[in-house]
């Protein structure tokens, strides 16, 4: 079992590839290679009898990409793409990054006959545009108000029908927003969602730029490289045609996730948060989607957190173990 | 006013620089000027004082796309696609001609500062894949399974990013399988529901491969012209950033085909249709979407024939004056 990683150092890449070198095997294959290819080279622990390599590289240079399915990978993990923020403000490179970038591995694909890997491929709910109904179905289109969701968008369209085609076997996975982020605070608009918890449990303030009765829809980093493995083994006959799904999450206030913070950490640790209303992020917020039925995905055994009281557990577990 | 028609050599291409020349005006303003490309050279007749000019070559090349706006058309039609059978048997040639073609449109527009033309661009409802609702609503998601329809589906994407990011002022039109079309009969699996209509108004016989009780979406040749006038007149702020919108058009069955031309034409010209049912077409057909709810495009002023009577008679009016 051979896997290439697309994004390796990016958070859910790390975290993907500790999981997969903990688990050994994946499609009930043992794991013999892994390599991770990132803009930036990733680092990995405790390989074990994997064999592990990592190299930096431009995904918009199709010679480097095709070089990277020369040895035919089993499963492609593609989670490569510059974020939201970046893709917005600079238009030509979100094209060349996010959009050039996919479509160099697929056609690196299909130029190799007889060759068809699993690809697990990172969408986002950025695909879906306001207005929204109350709860958002399967069956909803794609309209997106960003060059970001609209690169994603496109990327979707295209691991269908190369799946269709037989060039590939893809499987998009729509993500939540991944809550609670590890690391510094960043000044993504999403950022607070991450960093409300985050911070406080660490014993520093952090700012609530929107009003509590914000909602949106998240998972854990664990609940997304738990979607990449079940999305790496789930069988493609039983998904059929429609290969995009909208993960599973928790739909939430941050009045309910402040609430959750204080029953697990208490009041004094939900006290570091400040409110101070930012009228540019609460714009930005208010055209996000709050709530989706994910109902394909759930059917298809996909799963998530239930409860932000988890969500938080989990970051404890896996992020401040050593504390 | 000046005027670039990507496609001009096609069907609705001729037909909209035929209507172009005839109205003599778009947008409120006197056309000065009309550019025709495609793949073959396009041709026309009595432009009067309009300078018409039409040119042949490659839309996959950038240079030769860039070329063509170079004198900054007011108003873009791109109608220029290879159809649906050859993308699907051709897959590079697909993606080449109708992706990167629109992609390299597209680009050259962004090239330049300060220009923001009004893009009309022909999708389909080939961007649609089964399963279907009885009635498919305006928000219904995009699940093409075809090549063709991906590519469609992409430029729709593209072409509301473009817009929203101010670089042009786009308007994507699904067209109704467009029925009568002139000519010859040709072996598109869409064929039949023109080739029984036509072949019979001249006399000849005609082949119907599938049940009379296949229900689908059509609109004339005329209509779909006055699609793309009105596309190109629209205001755009009324349209708002979901730009692409079904066209509106006639859900009916084949039995209600052929008892329009009964009652138009009379019981020996409806007699020249043979049933000879093929199971390949059959089972094609059966994938396709039956009837929409296009409730925005009609809100916004589109408009198509209510009755198949009215569609035969657009045929007679416009194909048969001479006879």
């Amino acid at each position: 079992m051979k896997i290439l990683v697309m994004g390796a150092a990016g958070m859910i890449g790390r975290k993907l590839i500790e999981r997969l070198l903990n688990d050994g095997q994946l499609r009930g294959a043992a794991i013999t290679d892994i390599h991770g290819f990132d803009v930036v080279e990733g680092s990995f622990q405790n390989a074990g009898s994997i064999n592990v390599s990592m190299t930096a590289g431009d995904i918009s240079d199709a010679a480097v990409v095709d070089a990277l399915v020369e040895n035919q990978p089993d499963v492609i993990f593609h989670l490569a793409a510059i974020v939201s923020g970046e893709a917005e403000s600079d238009f030509e490179k979100g094209y060349r990054v996010n959009l050039l970038g996919t479509q160099n591995l697929f056609n690196a694909i299909v130029a190799r006959d007889e060759y068809c890997p699993r690809m697990v491929y990172a969408s986002s709910i950025a695909v879906f545009g306001a207005p929204f109904p109350e709860s958002i179905e399967d069956e909803f289109h794609l309209t997106p108000l960003t060059s970001y969701g609209t690169q994603k968008a496109i990327g979707e369209l295209l691991l269908a029908d190369y799946t269709r085609k037989g060039h590939m076997d893809g499987l998009g996975m729509r993500l939540p927003t991944v809550v609670v982020r590890p690391g510094k605070p960043n000044l993504a608009a999403s950022g607070f969602f991450s960093n409300i918890i985050r911070e406080p449990l660490a014993g520093l303030p952090a700012v609530l730029p929107v009003s509590e009765d914000v909602m949106h829809w998240m998972a854990s980093p664990r609940s997304a490289v738990g979607f990449c493995i079940h999305a790496a083994e789930i069988d493609g006959d039983t998904v059929g045609p429609r290969r995009n799904l909208t993960m599973p999450g928790l739909a939430i206030t941050v009045g309910e996730m402040i609430a959750a913070l204080e029953k697990v950490a208490g009041a004094d640790t939900a006290s570091l948060i400040e409110r101070k209303t930012d009228e540019t992020i609460s714009g930005i917020v208010a055209n996000w989607p709050r709530k989706f039925i994910a109902e394909r995905a759930v059917s298809l055994g996909f799963s998530a957190e239930t409860s932000f009281e988890d969500i938080i557990r989990v970051h404890i577990e896996d992020e401040l173990s050593e504390m």
